[in-house]
């Protein structure tokens, strides 16, 4: 008697097409190419599942697919005609990056915004970064972003790819969530005058403490890179320049740091707001 | 004629004793053998000297150093008597980790602090760990600590070395600006009961606000495992337990940022005190 869905028949191959094509994400460029990329793990599957990301195929290796949980997550897959694929264990853990993938590696659609498109005044506020020093601080600024609910990351260059599989992981779930934009400062600027926002500059050198501003809706933080800060260029887009304050020993903090600091201000504002201070 | 300072001759092995001595310090069991640590580059160097951390070795490729502060800052430690010793670029890098260690890689000896003698009222607080998930972000939070003019770091499990080079790296030199003690957690209490000091657990159970308290002096913070946070018997030893709040889709921050917000908050309330607020 057949099982209730269509399942596959299981891949022993490492160099099944479809394994490749998964493993292969792993790579930039590849990630690029096909607009997709790599999740491992019930907890980052359950989450593309909750936020309705496009999800390509996956692969399951049914027995380190230990979790019931996981187990009914990939059944309700299969049945709604998501591709779902059985592989052995070995072929998992040849297009896994971690060594406890959980039983399930995936690869999911990449959801970029079209900035001009967008509603700014969805969420807390928005984040936009030049350049960020690894993939990991790159997910922990996306994992804080996500907790005091902003809406999401605008790059200004091509360096940083919040789909790096390191950046995934270490948004913990956080990157199905938010908003992902990839515009010149250009359009950053004119997106924001159209819509009356504020572009908020983080410099050591500006004179105002960050707690003394009082933060706008729609906004925009605009962080520099670690101890260089904004270009003179870039401050001159800015709106209003603010300084985190430090006791001076240390002249300067992590940039996932200065940011998510920067994030719990705007946060802690918009919270305490017909609490007691206007904002 | 002899130059001021007696150099050695050149290095030019990898095998050489001093080499290997220096190198093997990338492996903890040789650091906790020889309570001895790795640094790289003249920042690094230069914090050493700034902070008079006492200085072992110093391998010195002097091709690969172009800097004539680097050069002058070397020329001063052979004179003050600290063993200077030129290597080819070869040997430097086979001592190095870093793809750039700007011509120098020197060992440096730990400094721990014995808890009891310490006089807990230095500095803004300290911040007690059991856990910290990567040596990347151990090191990050010594920065913000550093940064927002904390004391020290206590460690109360043998887990985080905040003297691995990739927690060194992540520092920024900060490492040579805080204490660290390592301590049970009954010699953390019987230090902070002497001190009448303040020991304020997190977790988002917990039901005061991290910006409801008013944090005192000597104050301890005692951050918890990501995700799990404190356990029962953790919370116990707490004289106040806060919670960072989070817009609710995200369920936990990164521990450096849950530390480096609660940090900043500390740091907010004491650097507005006699400005406007009673702390």
């Amino acid at each position: 008697m057949p099982t209730l869905e269509a399942r596959s028949q299981l891949i022993t191959s490492r160099n099944h097409p479809m394994v490749r094509r998964v493993r292969a994400l792993q790579s930039r460029s590849e990630r690029e190419r096909t607009g997709l990329f790599l999740i491992e793990g019930i907890r980052f599957l359950s989450g593309a599942v909750q936020h309705r990301a496009k999800i390509d195929t996956v692969l399951v290796a049914p027995p380190l697919m230990k979790s019931p949980y996981g187990q009914k997550l990939v059944r309700q897959l299969a049945r709604s005609g998501v591709r779902c694929l059985d592989v052995t264990p070995d072929v998992l853990h040849s297009a896994a990056q971690t060594d406890d993938p959980q039983g399930v590696v995936a690869s999911v659609h990449q959801d970029w915004a079209a900035l001009p498109d967008v509603d700014p005044t969805e969420g807390l506020c928005w984040l936009a970064v030049s350049t960020v020093q690894s993939s990991g601080n790159l997910g922990s600024l996306a994992r804080t972003a996500d907790a005091v609910g902003a809406a999401g990351l605008i790059f200004l260059t091509d360096g940083p790819d919040p789909y790096d599989p390191a950046a995934v992981r270490a948004s913990m779930g956080s990157v199905f969530a938010l908003r992902y934009a990839r515009v010149s400062a250009g359009e950053l600027v004119a997106w924001k005058r159209r819509h009356g926002g504020e572009l908020v500059g983080t410099s050591p050198a500006a004179e105002l403490d960050y707690q003394e501003h009082r933060y706008r809706q729609p906004g925009i933080l605009f962080m520099g890179w670690e101890r260089r800060g904004l270009s003179p260029d870039e401050q001159a887009l800015c709106d209003v320049m603010v300084r985190i304050p430090m006791a001076g020993r240390c002249d300067s903090l992590n940039l996932a740091i200065a940011a998510s600091v920067l994030l719990y201000e705007v946060f802690n504002q918009h919270r305490r707001v017909g609490v007691s201070e206007p904002v």
